[in-house]
This record gives C-alpha cells, sequence and structure tokens, in this order.
C-alpha cells in the first residue's frame, strides 16, 4: 500500500496566495464588471528591459542553428558567462569575494529557499521571523521538522520570533538554541531592512553556535539608503556561516523568465552525526546535479544582459518606477492617517489595518468597496495579524487609481 | 549546530554522468587536440523546430510590451493553453481522457522524477529496475528510504528488478510486495519496451496492492511500432493507479530550454497511516504550488507551437533523424560483430562489451582509442555491468564518423 506524506495533512489551509486567488475568484464570479487592482501578490508589471529582450531573441536565433543550438546546461550549475557576471557585478563590487563555484544559477529563489532543507538533517531546529514568507516554513513542515500547528497557525518544533514595530521588525536572537535561520532582508512582508551592525550579531550568533543563515536577498536591489548591506557577506565572517539566495525576478522582471541564483560558500560547514564537519557547497552542487536539469539557455542569456551598461541602466529604470509607487503608496496612506511602514529600502508597504481589524477582514473590504487587492499579514503569520502588505510593483496609474480608491473608502 | 542530511553519505560517487564529465576533462587536458564524439549523455544536437523558434521570438517580443508582458504564471502548473494542448494531442489523439487540471508542466522530467517521491511516505518500498535511470534511486536515498549500499552498489531497502536479455529487458513482478514502482518505458538505458499486455500486468499488480507506478515517458516520441502504448493510461484502470511522466528534452529539443509535464489523475489515490485514501492530485498540487514558481512564459509558448501542425511535421523530421542514427548504430555495430538491442522504439542502444570487458573499461578504451564517448552500462546498475549505452542524438556525419572509428578499433 503506497502512502503518503503525512506532514502534508499538518499544512495549514493551501498556500497564502492560492487562498487570495480562490477569493477574487469568488468575488469576481459574482461581480465580472468590476476592475480590480492588485497590489497582492508581488509580481511585476514593467515589460524586460531592452538589453534584455534583444539579448533573449539573440539566443532563440542561436537556437535555430546547428552551429549554434545549445542543450543541456552541463554542469547544470549555471554557464560561467553568467556566474563570472554575477561574481564580478554582485559581489566584487561591493567588496566581496566570491568564487564562481559557489555561485548555482536556478530557476527561482523560491524553489532554492524551498529545496535548501534537503541538504540539513532532520534534526535541527529551524528559526523563522514572525511574519515570514510562508516557503520557507511549509517546506520544513513537509520535510519533518515540525510537529502538528497550534491554534494561531504556528507549528511545534519551529521557533519564531516576533517583528513587531516594538524591535523595528529586526528579530531579537532567540533564547533557545537554533540551528538553521531564515532571514529576509530587505523583508518580505515588512520591507524592513537590517544594519550591517545587526547582521553582524547574527552572523556572530551564528559562529559561535554553529548555526547556518539561510540570507534571503531578493530584493536587495531596491535598497536605497547608503549604508543597508545588499549582501550578507559583506559582514566578516558570513561567508564561514551564511547562504545567500538573490533572484532576477524583482530586479529585472524575471518573474515569468525564471531565473536566480543561490551563493553556498566553500568554507561553510555543516556537521554529520559524529561531529565531522562537512562541505555544504558539495551537498547543494550534489543535490542540484541530481535533481535539477539547470536553467534554460535563454533565460540564463537574459540575464546576463542585466549586467551590461545598457542592461543596468535600464533594470534601474524599473525598479525606479516601482519605487516611485512605494513612496506615493506611503505618502498617501500616511495622509489618510494609516500607519505605514517598509516602502523606504524594499517595494513592500506594511500597514497597519484600521479600528483594529483582523487582517482577512480589511482583505475583503478593500477588495469588496475599492476593488483593490493586498495580502493580509496573517498570512504571514501571527504577528503580522491586524497588518497588511502592499506591493509597489503595479503599473503607477493604476497605483494611482488605488490610493484615490482607499481615499474615498 | 547545524546538522547535516546524513543520507547524501550513502551515495556513491557523484551522479554517474558528472563521473563520467570528469574522465573526459581529464583525457582532454591530456589530448587537447583529440576530436571527440559524444553518444554518451542523452543530449540533443538538432536546432529546434522553426514553429518553436518562431513561437518563443514571439513570446520574448511580448514581454518587451507592457500590455502583453507576463509575470508569474500564477496557478504554478502552467498556462492552459499548453495544457489543452496536451490533453488533446498527447492523450485524446490516442483515446485517453485526462482533465487539464491533471496535468502539472515543469521545467523537467528530471525534476519531476526526482521530486514526486517527497509527496509519499518513507516507509515505501522502492521497485527499480536494474539497470536503472539513477535519478529515481538517488532521490530516494536521499529521503531516507534506503540504508547503505552494498559492494556492488545496491540500496538495502530497495526492490531491483533485473532487466536483462533473459527477460527481453522487462522486468518482471517481484515476489516481495513493494508500493511505489519506478517504470521507464521506453526504456532508458536499454532502449526496451512494453507491450499493452505487459504493462496490464503491472497496472493489475498495483491495483491489487493499492501501489504506485511512476511511469516515465519520456522517449514515447521514439515508438516506432503501431502496437506499443505511448501512454500507461492506455491500459484500462491506469488512472488509478500511475503518474505518468513527460518531457519536450528530446521530442523536441528542449534540453537547453526547459519543458516537460507530468499528469497525476485525480482517481489516483495513496494511504494515510489511518488507511485514509488521500488524493495524490491534491498533494501533487500543493507540492508545486509550495515549492515551484512555474515554467518560463517563453518555453511554454515554445512547447505549444510544437502541437501546432507545422511544429508537429518539423519535430516528426528531428525524431526521423535520430532515430536514422540509430537504425546505422545498430546495423554498424552488429556487422562488426557486436550484441545489440534497442535502437528501434527509443534513441538508446544498448550494447554488450566484447570480451566480457566492463563497462568502465570499455569506456576508457573507446575514448583513447577511438575518441567516441558512450555511457558504461554499470553506471545504471550491476545488471548493466558488461553492457554499455549509446545514444543517437548526435548529428548524423558524427554518428557515421563515430562508427568509422569503431570499425577501426
Amino acid at each position: 500500500m503506497a502512502t503518503i506524506n503525512e506532514n502534508f495533512l499538518k499544512l495549514q489551509a493551501g498556500y497564502l496566495f492560492a487562498e487570495i486567488g480562490r477569493r477574487i475568484r469568488a468575488f469576481k464570479a459574482k461581480n465580472s464588471d468590476a476592475r480590480l487592482i492588485s497590489l497582492g501578490i508581488g509580481d511585476v508589471t514593467q515589460p524586460l528591459a531592452g538589453a534584455v529582450v534583444e539579448a533573449m531573441r539573440d539566443a532563440v536565433g542561436q537556437m535555430s542553428k546547428e552551429e549554434t543550438f545549445r542543450g543541456y546546461d552541463n554542469n547544470h550549475i549555471g554557464y560561467e558567462f553568467l556566474r563570472e557576471a554575477i561574481r564580478e557585478n554582485d559581489f566584487q563590487a561591493r567588496g566581496v569575494e566570491v568564487d564562481i563555484d559557489e555561485v548555482f544559477i536556478s530557476d527561482g529563489a523560491k524553489c532554492d529557499t524551498a529545496n535548501i532543507q534537503e541538504i540539513f538533517g532532520t534534526d535541527n531546529v529551524v528559526a523563522v521571523t514572525d511574519p515570514v514568507y510562508p516557503v520557507y516554513v511549509d517546506t520544513n513542515v513537509i520535510a519533518g521538522r515540525t510537529g502538528p500547528a497550534d491554534a494561531k497557525g504556528q507549528y511545534d518544533g519551529i521557533v519564531y520570533m516576533p517583528c513587531t514595530v516594538k524591535n523595528d521588525f529586526v528579530p531579537a536572537i532567540p533564547r533557545k538554541h537554533v540551528d538553521l535561520i531564515y532571514l529576509c532582508f530587505p523583508n518580505n512582508p515588512t520591507g524592513a531592512v537590517v544594519t550591517a551592525e545587526q547582521l553582524k550579531e547574527w552572523v556572530d550568533y551564528a559562529r559561535a553556535s554553529k548555526a547556518v543563515i539561510l540570507f534571503d536577498a531578493a530584493y536587495e536591489a531596491f535598497i536605497s539608503q547608503p549604508d543597508i548591506p545588499h549582501s550578507i557577506y559583506e559582514i566578516d565572517g558570513a561567508k564561514e556561516v551564511a547562504i545567500e539566495f538573490r533572484s532576477f525576478s524583482k530586479t529585472a522582471g524575471f518573474t515569468g523568465v525564471r531565473c536566480a541564483f543561490t551563493v553556498v560558500p566553500k568554507q561553510l560547514k555543516a556537521y554529520a552525526r559524529d561531529g565531522r564537519a562537512v562541505d555544504v557547497n558539495s551537498l547543494w552542487h550534489r543535490r542540484q546535479c541530481t535533481k535539477f536539469n539547470g536553467v534554460s539557455y535563454i533565460a540564463q542569456v537574459g540575464a546576463t544582459a542585466i549586467y551590461t551598461p545598457e542592461g543596468k541602466k535600464q533594470t534601474r529604470e524599473i525598479i525606479d518606477i516601482y519605487m516611485g509607487n512605494a513612496r506615493l503608496i506611503c505618502r498617501s496612506l500616511k495622509k489618510l492617517g494609516y500607519e505605514v511602514y517598509g516602502g523606504v529600502n524594499a517595494p513592500y508597504i506594511w500597514m497597519r489595518t484600521p479600528d483594529g481589524m483582523s487582517s482577512w477582514d480589511f482583505f475583503d473590504r478593500l477588495l469588496t468597496k475599492a476593488n483593490v487587492i493586498g495580502t493580509p499579514g496573517s498570512g504571514f503569520g501571527p504577528s503580522g495579524e491586524g497588518y497588511f502588505r502592499l506591493t509597489a510593483f503595479a503599473k503607477p496609474r493604476d497605483v494611482k487609481e488605488a490610493l484615490d480608491r482607499l481615499g474615498k473608502m
């Protein structure tokens, strides 16, 4: 008798955005003429940069000729031309040395942050922030690192680190010992960032306790303040304890193209039960070679074009459009009397719901009264209850109209 | 202290093709002017079909305009236009009804056959053929469904079903009860196929014992004999017990584009420990929504073009080129006195090594004497020892030259 992985039965309801999708479809079925504006799911709306389009067109052309056709990306971890561009532009330019063998190209930071836990033992104590990007938690539930969820939706065995106004949405190091720590800065959903000093505390903790930090930096391109670190490797010693996730999804509008990367330093060790130190880079390499077959050549060529002078300029312009949206959302909401966080170094605005409304009630109200879609803060964890996430990724004219509607609501 | 997943330490040597790559690099380093011809890794060499190229060019163009730009494939399991084309052309045309909600688009059959085990319990007894595509085994090792490997490289807990000349490379149903059965037909590496009658025995076994068949049909497009089933769902009752994996990699030269799909029927059940039947389709849907973010829009548009009249004609021509290679390889090797299998309904030729040579010794001899690369049969399991796999995916002129060199060797 084939049995199921029973951990799936522990998972709470649907994946957050699937649940949102269901509510939207139900609303649309009854209100077919409503023009919905989404400031909900963090999906981009600006077209790809010209340099990327041109490069991808050229790549498609190469695939049409025998002499230039490309099959498998045989090393499974990405073409050297892309990994070299990343090494130079994303790291060396900020004073960080990474080797191209430490850079693993993938089809998405979601996949990588989901899959990374596979190379670690099921006995590790996992720490996540609350609120948190649900993928970190759900994948650990599926892997069996947790017990069932409690009434608040929190899983037995996971250490939740509340991020609230009190701590500026930057978690404190937990009292209980933890082994795998998921940190995301600039943060999804709160839009908060960490200073180098704050990040150093985490690196020091991880070094002292042989923990591993899983650092999601998918939104680093949105940092506007000059003193905020873009990479955890800007912190001394971080290469010994941290894996960093990056993505072209938001940086360059690649949500529909699919390309991202993960850095696993060669110095990074985790431990066998007998205490022996094992190279994490080799484990991840083995995992990717066994379960993954590389990223589309066309997408990799497109991603490389982001690093050309034209590509840099054009993607910067796109990011500026989104950050213009973010500023407008923050300003308008404050004017309307809302309490607002984020939106300065991140494309996410984290607002308090009015009058102590629940996050899902506010979602329904926004959907039905203003036909505007956001994301309920409670979907990211109990500390997100009473908050609501808006993204800056909509088209500017839609953002303006959404804010007008909110004003009238 | 962060611990590793110790199951990784059980894995034997590198992934087969990584080991082959290492030997080739070592040879090249000493023989820089040798012109190697690869009949090794199953990678395609013919350029993409014109209809696919045109469609992908158009898709790239759409990504450059705000009105037609596409972000996330929000349902995570693929655009309906592609799933509908699959439903109609791959299944309905062969008398098989599948619902588009049973079709899950992914970035590769390797990923899907690797990931599928996650939705099943670790207590399932896994059966694989011997020889076998290493991914099925390695991913179950990583998941902890096995003990260590023995001297032959076989893992404790896995049921190996020998496929040899004696049984025409079609496995017999094992005496020991098994729960998850990996079958691949047309077979990689042996090139063997199953008749509808033989496949029915497996379906009947699975129905009787509540087992699940994981049916890898990545090579179905290479079937030339009219009575061989292309889909396991051509067998009555198979939708109750089988998951089927398909790929555009070999069918349409998509190894560098990345698009595949998996069918998980809604009738298919697996069981919780308390005996309750659980929908496998929902589990896989949850797995994909949680850990995957969809396939590149450009690749999905390209895949859809395969199903247009032009696309069908052009991909058929490409397959014919490869099958011409296969026929030539079989004929030439037989003339040289080799014992040869496969190559009729599959792009793989499974030859016996001469004079009882070991598979790796023959690999080294072919590499050094003829500068031809193949794949050692023993890399696929102990029953592959003394065999050698050649693929038909090289360019026709390279195949001819490789065979000339073999003749002279």
